[in-house]
């Protein structure tokens, strides 16, 4: 275990949330005690990662439930819902969020749970579950990589995928984690990852913490350092996966892969299933959230442009598949073609 | 011309340069009135640019001359070479500056200039003349790129290459301005460019007094404007092109020209000629500076980064010649194969 907690569920109905923005430089838990709050703290990145913006709305419904005054099952209901359509509109790139309220709702519509104290005891108990497995689905990623980490490798990775942005081990931060765990004598070049440095604050904070070497790079020395020193892989995770393979991830993501490409470099996306959504064909079809100005425009309270410039900033780019070496998922490691390989792994026809 | 001044002599033998670390918060100007001050700032980057560089490490030599107490040539000589050695080792990337040197060298031993004032006299008008060319040699550049860049074109520039890199005007930012001053309706994405942000501090501090519509992108969104909007061209400036077109320019030009060559964008290096180094045969020749690892670990006062982290910060990388679509100087443009058009160009054999 990580010695910090990234979503935390306090038994008086309050979710504890490690407020990410100020990391490093402070460690702040933020409390949550309703929906609204919560949601605006996951648009506010206070938590951010696919799979940690799914475990917080989850447990954003969960205080709905057992905070609810109301006396009767479809009362409940409609409270869930209207702070299920909240938490949903919070961000609207990683599909795990929406995957985990379409969970949640199929127990909020389960009329199995047919009183107000059962229905209540069933979201907490869902949203649990969905945190519990995370870890675990967690660990078989890494286990699954592992064959493709070669013993010495200097691994790229890019943003923050660890402990922080997910319940709790990461995704493709936990390859690298797990690799060092067995010894394998890795060694990570982070991408800081502009504009909000999830590389040079959240993951140098996580690597230092469980003592992997590593060292901080700008996002436009990639290519450099592999053609000057060699990259034996890249590791991303992913916001979401088209059927066809083509990943939606933090920005930055997509030039990585094509300069890993160009180098012969191995580029591989982790990610949960729960990552992969086989609705959506490809990846111009996904939605890329536009963020404020001022994560350009400043980092923390310093200023770096002159006043009142325009920026551009996306928060995600899409990577087609043809960059892709290989999906790597906690039911295994998906190769090209990705539509056929994809389908078979979520179980559904092409 | 622009309303600041990079680099201005005063007659009183003081070299005032504009402190660009301090751009575009604070307007400063600092003066210097000896080498090893004037060197000294250039290690620091109050003034930076290939051709700027040149043409502060000419007027360094020119404090030198002037303020000389020296009674005979000799002693006067024997001063401006160590003054030369310390300048010449301010920087290691930019050949700019080793030309300059290299000019100034051939006034300095000249017997020519047989009394401590003729060749005090002689330095200085040297440090003038490379200063002043300067600024038609941009305005050339801009000249001869004007027939590659189209109406209304989106054009991404990285780093800083306009006024601020040069004695005024600019190499390839200042193609973007020419475009504009002809109506051209030209809209400019400006790569931020970590670590030290010059796009987003300087060229953004350039364009906005300009007038030229611009929008800053974190240097990892380049391509994804490409494949989601569409860009026109790429146009950066060069530290020193090899004599095979392989070019050393700002860390995360490779990136760029790799992602440009992927999406079918023409990708223009512009620079003077004296940024072309016959004497260098390829790119991986180049000494690359490695620079301190607070560029990384902080934006201006600003902590990112862990406390004690390593970083890995070399200041500029080598983009292939086979990234490179022309060559724009103010001799011509020159096309592939570069050795050929490069050597016709500087007047050498193959």
């Amino acid at each position: 275990m990580s010695t910090f907690r990234s979503i935390e569920w306090l038994d008086e109905g309050i979710v504890r949330m490690l407020d990410q923005r100020k990391l490093p430089i402070e460690t702040v838990y933020n409390d949550y005690e309703n929906y609204t709050d919560l949601a605006q703290a996951i648009k506010d990145m206070v938590t951010r990662g696919a799979p940690a913006i799914a475990i917080a709305a989850s447990y954003g419904l969960a205080i709905t439930a057992v905070r609810s005054q109301a006396t009767n099952v479809d009362a409940l209901n409609s409270e869930l819902a209207t702070a299920m359509a909240t938490l949903r509109a919070s961000r609207p790139t990683a599909v795990n969020l929406f995957w985990a309220m379409d969970r949640m709702e199929e127990i909020i519509n389960n009329p199995k749970f047919d009183s107000v104290t059962a229905l209540k005891d069933a979201v907490l108990a869902e949203a649990h579950a969905i945190a519990e497995e995370d870890v675990e689905t967690n660990k078989s990623i890494g286990r699954n990589a592992m064959p493709l980490v070669p013993e010495g490798a200097t691994i790229i990775h890019h943003c923050n995928t660890g402990s922080l942005a997910t319940m709790d081990y990461g995704t493709a931060l936990g390859i690298i984690r797990m690799a060092h765990e067995q010894g394998k004598n890795v060694f990570a070049l982070l991408d800081e990852t502009r504009p909000r440095l999830q590389g040079g604050r959240l993951s140098a904070y996580e690597l230092k913490e469980q003592g992997v070497p590593f060292k901080v790079i700008v996002d436009g020395a990639s290519g450099h350092f592999m053609r000057r020193y060699g990259v034996d892989l890249c590791v991303v995770g992913a916001d979401r996966v088209a059927a066809n393979g083509d990943t939606a991830n933090k920005i930055g993501t997509y030039n990585l892969a094509v300069v890993a490409h160009e180098n012969g470099v191995p580029f591989y996306v982790a990610a949960p299933t729960t990552t992969i959504d086989m609705a959506t064909k490809h990846g111009d079809e996904i939605e890329i959230e536009e963020r404020h100005a001022s994560e350009i425009t400043h980092v923390r309270e310093c200023q770096i442009t002159p006043d009142d410039v325009e920026v551009g900033n996306p928060a995600f780019d899409i990577t087609p598949a043809k960059y892709i070496t290989a999906v790597i998922t906690e039911k295994g490691v998906v190769y090209p073609p990705f539509e056929e390989g994809l389908a078979k792994l979520m179980g559904s026809e092409i």
